[in-house]
């Protein structure tokens, strides 16, 4: 930690500064510099508060050398971190293909649209229960009764499925049923739920909240991961903007970028990224060229009767087309799908 | 409503999109542009989903007339609300005056803290037993100790408290004890702990998000509001931009917005906003000015070992001085503090 | 175009309205609903001005219908635009790759860099002889000296060459000596050197400003497109956002999107957005996988020491190993590099 | 400036390193940290660039402790600039209101206006003869003879007079009639014109970008003061976010920063901010209670018939009515208006 201090402090608030430091266990090197002095503090920063510090009216700034996550943290952890969801390997050669509609709204729906996404290439089905929608007069999921179809679904087609837990209550229904629990967008700081999901060994799809960083979003895995639970998946799925001509900005840099400051997976989501089923094709194969470990897209068979999200939904013969192009990219990067 | 449909649509189209509008209770008036048709609808559109008629390949856009929002309406509830709290007014002519550490940290410091902000001229009491921590190794709040160090602390000075609410398990606790839930930013769309709030009658401060529409913001009250309760307080504390010299941008023109738009009352949070003390007496008296039903500041007499947020916090006597000039301001534009 | 209007506006109020705009030229159609009123307006309303019409204290709000962009807009242009450049097409089948130092540093750099991206497969050679320089007192270009030692390279290599222009002053120098104009993000509201390039022929290079939504970068376009010259290439180099490990957040959506709303060629500059040499090869496949019609990208053969945006420049040795897996991901979607 | 280093970093590129800066005329302190090493450097670090640093591999992270401006720093200049006009002065004690029409239409409008609002209160005129438009089809302005038409104005009321500069090809006709010549928030990196402006000493009004940190908007002010030019008047209008509902987002927060960190007058353009005229009395009492040394509004006796900007023009009337609170307001806080 590099804390900055004014050239004209006293004396004295400065070695109280030191001494109060050096109590709780660094080492303070001072280097006086022309119009600030500098304290490089070597040995476990973690526990001191920058804010505190700032409060003090002699500091001007602090700046972190390093990072504040540990689990998550590559350097710590060099190897790729695979997670297995019933023998389908996330993060590892295999590009992972998750499709399905947003909302599950029947047995017959679910069930036929996972047959079409399994035909078309997907691995992995998805389908909403519980939805997180901006009115309270919008249809809010099926409850139950969605996580129940999705099982049956798995049952007909052998995919694993994948759905977003919103409330801690729901919790043990989801450990009991789903494959893998999502948290959505507006979860990713609700650091309650993410604890909850931290204390199971399920595999976690933390998506990125639609303004958070990239550092609040690895510290939100460092919630879930601080409680034990080590299946962490990163899915961007766009952040929030200025731009309006779509629902949200995808930032596909973060592929590199986790994949260089931790060992875990990361697939992307463009459905919610775009929220318009024209830009779903470039932006799938753009996701596969930079290095994503796999897709979560949106696919309706009807998507203008969809209960929800059908702006953005492809249907299943487009999916299929995409899936054909993604292979085929996947093999120029040496990946497989 | 209003749809654009390409001039270049079939008519066997532009006719079936006619009837299912027909069906669902809504009159279609066809308006014949140069470039573009466009559909007028008259009636209840509140149960027809945008993303769906967007999924049809001949609509190219969708635009709503009125207001996604009922209750929080000021067109259909034209004065205005004024919130009881133990007998203080929310909303009313008197600027309410909210005070108190960022997180309680023991009986003595929230009881000599309450005493001094009482002394210098706030209202209420505030104090974090929850923490919302980016990082899951910070300090995460006293908990059920510091909610009734709080209710000590109104015992002795007579203030009623606010503090913030993370999860529904603690719904009951809160509802015992505080007299404002509080749900922070990074709830604000956490819909189900909205619900559950909804279901009390207890005032509850609205929490803008880091980076929510005034729109979303509005319906997250309508969540609160449709569950029947109808005590929201809006508190404003700064949305996420790409400056970096302060922690949030706060943004005042809310404040003629919602009491345009809404008959709710609202009230500013400059400590979060600027995450600075030296720029809180600027916002604070700029939000008194604008209009703003009330403050909610922090303020400690240790900032330097506070446990959290110690670079936004006011001295109690600094915060004094506020109180006095916020007095003269509150004057000028008709109200009193 | 759509004007709202207030339900209890009066009735003379409405007529006066009418009026107005029946005098523009434009047929207004009434249609009545339950909390407002709408005017649908049919005819040429380019002229109304929505500014003044929101002045009208009974409107409450306005769409527009139609774009406001008509000479860069597809719907009146269906055909793509293909501009040539010295025999090179960028908007054709084969995707263009332009590549190059941040600044000319002198003869022996650039001819060096020339000489090693053509190798490497480069098409063309970018080169700054004026920079924008957030600091007056950073290396702010070699001017005129820079531009003759791109003229020499391009002799020595036959690569066309491309560099931006920061003042009108200059314009006749780029005219005579430069293939691609580049108007920088910084200039793309720069109106009177956008109508001063719409006066010339030559093919100009708009980059997207650092906040500027894509609609506002088509009326740029719309700007130099109105004064006579047609070849207008865009260019996304990442739009200004929250996040704090990239430079800029690379916005892909653009690329459908251009394609769907204008007939004009787009190219990405992987090097601005990212700022850092180790993202580039990811988003630069990305890129190609998403339909760009072309690569920007920064070369330097040694970044350490370049004179400015060294840890953004790929060394020509990666450079080359990206554009062999980019010919490879090209064929995948039908094109050629 | 503090460098950090890979702890891995081979002996030998760290000698390099360290050799390198030495040659510039740096002192380098090591610091071995527990996973990174840092260097402190002290000594004039100003020409050292960060991203040429960066590009080495060895080195991850780059920070500044001096800021880049110096012309502008408060820390070599603690006592306020106050900027002359005529001899009203901003920066002094009085707050300074400026006011008018959006565009000049004609020697009657902008005559009328500028009695109007003298009358009303205002200080200096404002009047744009030069537009920046988004759309090459709106009005761009009367040029010369909108500047004529206020200076004739200004013999008429006595009010000095502001407008907007937008090419240097007008930079004389502006040093000879106005008495401040204002960049536009587009222009702020249009860095020619910075230093046009830069080599005279009118007074400059220069408007933060829509998307400039603060940082970059004292570094624009840098530029004009390095070419010998003291007088830079700050202007805040409102930055660019995700919210709809306001046209920008208005920081009233630089207030207070900017007359920390420099010793410059700042004023407040509430009319851009908003872009409605219903707001902009709240903001305006805001910027004056947060202790602003002027305000720039716009002000139209017909903004439904203005050629421009109607929707956020006050009427005289209003205007004259906030002048009198805000004469209120600026007692409380011991300034005068």
């Amino acid at each position: 930690m590099i804390i900055t201090v004014k050239k004209e402090a006293k004396k004295q608030d400065i070695d109280l500064l030191i001494q109060k430091l050096e109590l709780q266990g660094v080492q303070v090197h001072l280097i006086l510099g022309e119009n600030y002095n500098v304290f490089g503090l070597v040995g476990d920063t973690s526990k001191l508060d920058e804010k505190n510090l700032l409060a003090n009216p002699i500091i001007t700034d602090i700046q972190r050398v390093s990072q504040p996550y540990k689990l998550a943290n590559r350097m710590f952890h060099p190897e790729d971190t695979i997670v297995n969801v019933n023998g389908i390997e996330i993060g590892g050669k295999k590009i992972v293909m998750i499709a399905g509609p947003c909302s599950v709204e029947g047995q017959d729906q679910i069930s036929r649209i996972a047959k079409e996404v399994k035909e078309a290439g997907a691995d992995m089905l998805r389908g909403g229960a519980y939805k997180p929608r901006t009115s309270p007069y919008a249809f809010q999921g099926m409850g139950t009764a969605g996580i129940l179809a999705m099982v049956n679904a798995r049952h007909e087609t052998g995919l694993p499925i994948v759905s977003e837990l919103m409330a801690i209550e729901h919790l043990e229904e989801f450990v009991e049923n789903v494959d893998i629990i999502q948290i959505g967008a507006r979860n990713m700081q609700n650091f309650d739920l993410l604890k909850a999901v931290g204390k199971t060994k399920k595999p976690v799809l933390l998506k990125r909240g639609l303004a958070n960083t990239i550092e609040e979003w690895i510290m939100a895995a460092e919630y879930i991961m601080s409680e034990g639970n080590p299946n962490v998946i990163f899915c961007e799925r766009g952040i929030r903007t200025f731009e309006k001509y779509t629902r949200n900005t995808l930032d596909l840099a973060v592929i590199p970028i986790i994949k260089e400051r931790t060992h875990l997976p990361i697939i992307i989501d463009p459905s919610h990224a775009a929220g318009d089923y024209k830009l779903i094709e470039a932006l799938s194969l753009a996701s596969i060229a930079a290095g994503a470990d796999g897709l979560i897209i949106e696919v309706h068979d009807d998507p203008c009767n969809a209960w929800s999200d059908g702006s953005q939904s492809l249907k299943p013969k487009r999916y299929a087309q995409l899936v054909e192009k993604g292979k085929q990219i996947a093999k120029v990067i040496g990946r497989e799908m």
